[in-house]
Order: C-alpha cells, then sequence, then structure tokens
C-alpha cells in the first residue's frame, strides 16, 4: 500500500510538478475520503463527464454506472474512461490575483473500464459502493433482488494508471508582494451534514440510526 | 434568461429523463452557484478529466486553464470540451438499497472551447472568475499586471449545447417496501465555510473583510 507509482507520460503533471503525488496509499486516502467522481468518456469524438457515485476495493475502482448510459454503447471490449476524485479544501488569498488559488486534493485514474457481469462480483461491488458512502447502511436496507442487480452498471477500473494532485496551506505570494495591504489568509472550506431528515411516510417513532445522525466524511473513511 | 434550450441527442438525458432541466435559466442558477468544474477533452482517444475554477460571463463560460495545459495542443483550433458543475445536497436513504440515490443539480455544457487571446476580454474574464468564487476580493487585490495576464490561459464555451439534471426531495421506495422496517430520509450535505485563517506573514491587525468572515456560497451568487 506504500507503493510508488512511477507517472506515466500520460499522468505526470506537467503544470506545477510540486503538487503532484504518485504514491498509491496518499491516493487512496483521497479516493477513501470522497464518494462523487467525475466519470470521462468519449463518443464520436466528444468527451462527456459524469457525477456519479464509487467504491473501492484493493486496487480497483467500481463505478455506478447508471448516470453514463451513454458509456454502454462499446462497453465489452471496455471503454477508455478518466475517473477524478476532487476534495475542495478552501480558498486561497493571496495579496496578488494572480497568486489566489485554492486548497484542494484530487486523483485522476486513466484506464480502461469494463462493465461487471458476475453476480457475486457486483453484489460485492454495490456494497463496497454503499459502505463507502455511508458504513452501517447496507445491513439496515431492504437487500437488492436479482431484478435489481441485473438493472444495475457496476464499472470496474483498475487503479494502475493514476496521479493525485495536492495544495494545502498558506498563500504564496511574489516576495514584493508581501508589503501589499490587503488581508492574506485561507478561508476553509468543508462538505458538512446537517441534521437529517425523516421521510414523511415514516413511522416518527423510528430512531435516526447513528450513521445518519453524524455522518462525517472523515469519519466514514476510517 | 427564461429561454428553454431544446436538447440536442448528446444532451438529452437518456437515463432518468423526469430529471431532466433544459431551461437555461435554472442551468445558470446552478453554475452560479458552483465554481469548482471538472472539464473534459481528448488526446489521442483517452478522456482527461480535470477541475478547475469557472466563471460566467452571459452566455459564455470561462474556465481558467492552468490546470489543464494538455488541452493546449490543439487550442487553436478550438478544442472539443464537456465541462460538467454538480453541487451535492443530500443522501437519500430508502428502504431499499436499490432506491438508494443522492440529491443534488448538474449542468453540462458541450462544446468547442477556445483560449481567449484578446487581453481586454481575457481580464474581464480573469474578473469575473474571481468575482465568481469570492465577490468583493478582486479590487482588493493586487492587480494582474502584462507578465501575468500572458501567463494565464483563460478558455471560452460558448453555453449553447447544455443540459442540466436535477434530484430533490425525500427517497422513493416501491410501494411495498414502505412496509420494511428501517429508517429512510434524506441527511443534508452543504460546502460550508470555516473561519478564516491569517497568513502567518500577515499583520494580525488587518481585519478580517467580510467577504471572507461570512463566506457561503448562496450569498455569492447574488
Amino acid at each position: 500500500m506504500s507503493e510508488t507509482q512511477s507517472p506515466t507520460p500520460r499522468t505526470r503533471l506537467v503544470r506545477e510538478p510540486q503538487r503532484a503525488v504518485y504514491d498509491r496509499a496518499a491516493a487512496y486516502e483521497i479516493l477513501d475520503e470522497g464518494f462523487i467522481c467525475h466519470v470521462g468518456f468519449v463518443v464520436d469524438g466528444q468527451p462527456f463527464v459524469i457525477p456519479t457515485g464509487y467504491g473501492r476495493v484493493g486496487d480497483n475502482l467500481y463505478v455506478h454506472g447508471s448516470a453514463a448510459s451513454r458509456m454502454l454503447r462499446n462497453l465489452d471490449e471496455g471503454v477508455p474512461v478518466c475517473v477524478t476524485v476532487t476534495l475542495l479544501d478552501g480558498l486561497v488569498l493571496a495579496r496578488s490575483i494572480f497568486n489566489h488559488s485554492m486548497n484542494y486534493r484530487s486523483v485522476v485514474v486513466l484506464g480502461t473500464a469494463a462493465a461487471v457481469q458476475d453476480p457475486e462480483e457486483k453484489l460485492a461491488a454495490l456494497r463496497q459502493l454503499s459502505e463507502h458512502i455511508l458504513p452501517g447502511r447496507w445491513v439496515e436496507s431492504r437487500q437488492p433482488n436479482e431484478k435489481e442487480i441485473k438493472a444495475t452498471l457496476v464499472m470496474r477500473l483498475p487503479i494502475t494508471e493514476f496521479s493525485a494532485k495536492v495544495r494545502q496551506g498558506d498563500p504564496i505570494d511574489d516576495e514584493e508582494d508581501y508589503a501589499f495591504q490587503t488581508w492574506a489568509g485561507v478561508i476553509p472550506l468543508e462538505m458538512v451534514a446537517g441534521t437529517p431528515i425523516n421521510d414523511p411516510r415514516l413511522d416518527p417513532k423510528t430512531p435516526v440510526p447513528g450513521y445518519a445522525r453524524a455522518y462525517s466524511r472523515k469519519r466514514a473513511r476510517k
């Protein structure tokens, strides 16, 4: 898990190489904290980018395919995709406009995604997708039946070619700009869960489970 | 602004068409609340998806290109891109695993992006990018000089072919599942700003400006 991935010409960062992270464990930490990815694929030369959920099992990413039915067209041979996960951590206010930035952590995985056909692997992937987003929820839900599993598209993308990019910390201004009179610093940003809202058809005496009451991504990834 | 865009075959939603929004004003509201997009482009048949900032001026999206230098290769003729903006609003916990979902609002814009060459249009686009993310900050910063403007890549994408997709509200279970005993409802999610962190080299007497102290996307888009 601490293997270092040599970047390929396709994943080597050309711009701002100091922000590059090619370490597999660091990339997995980012993948495990996020749960929405943007999947890119190509149809007739036109790129499409679709948001969807994902989960990781070992060195495979499993992507929920229902949102990306256009990918299906070439599926039997597998389809070239790019899966990108971005965690936004803050706005970075420098003294100069030019040095304004954002704090973020992102991972890009390139490769060929294929639909999972084996029902057992598909069920395991769906379970991981669910556990990834909301640990503890799977066992408390009505389990998927055969028809539902068939109706769900899950794509498997081996995490072979990837890179991560991380920017954290204070603004970095040109030396001569530090004398410029303005506020400078970071506005932290975080995805925060609010108070759970009962389904109107729920028996109001049903207790809100802990995984819903105290939802937090940092907790979820543990 | 209330024009309705007929979907093209490329932007018509095939799956879950009831979630489709082809109204320009509704799409612009989503674009104006977000500020991170995922840009998809193609190099040698391989899709790439890169997160970056953006702003909207009228019916054009301006995308900060520094993160996507690979796009530059074919830039003079323009390059086919997909720009996707996703706002995550909550986790939707149904009784059945199959009906679990997320509340979100997303916009997909397809088209040909070109680099902005004219320095005046570029400066106006950069100003809009900045005002879009953090209204009020531009005038309090050290303005970009000629060299910095030259070093910054801004891409223009006309908002011609687009679609939006919106899912909000309670879980929707199969009728026979409403008797299943488990909690069901929505965990709201929101991007929240924390307390601004002063740059260590800032004079600690410098007041934190209002736009940093009370940062909120809902406020920003007004």
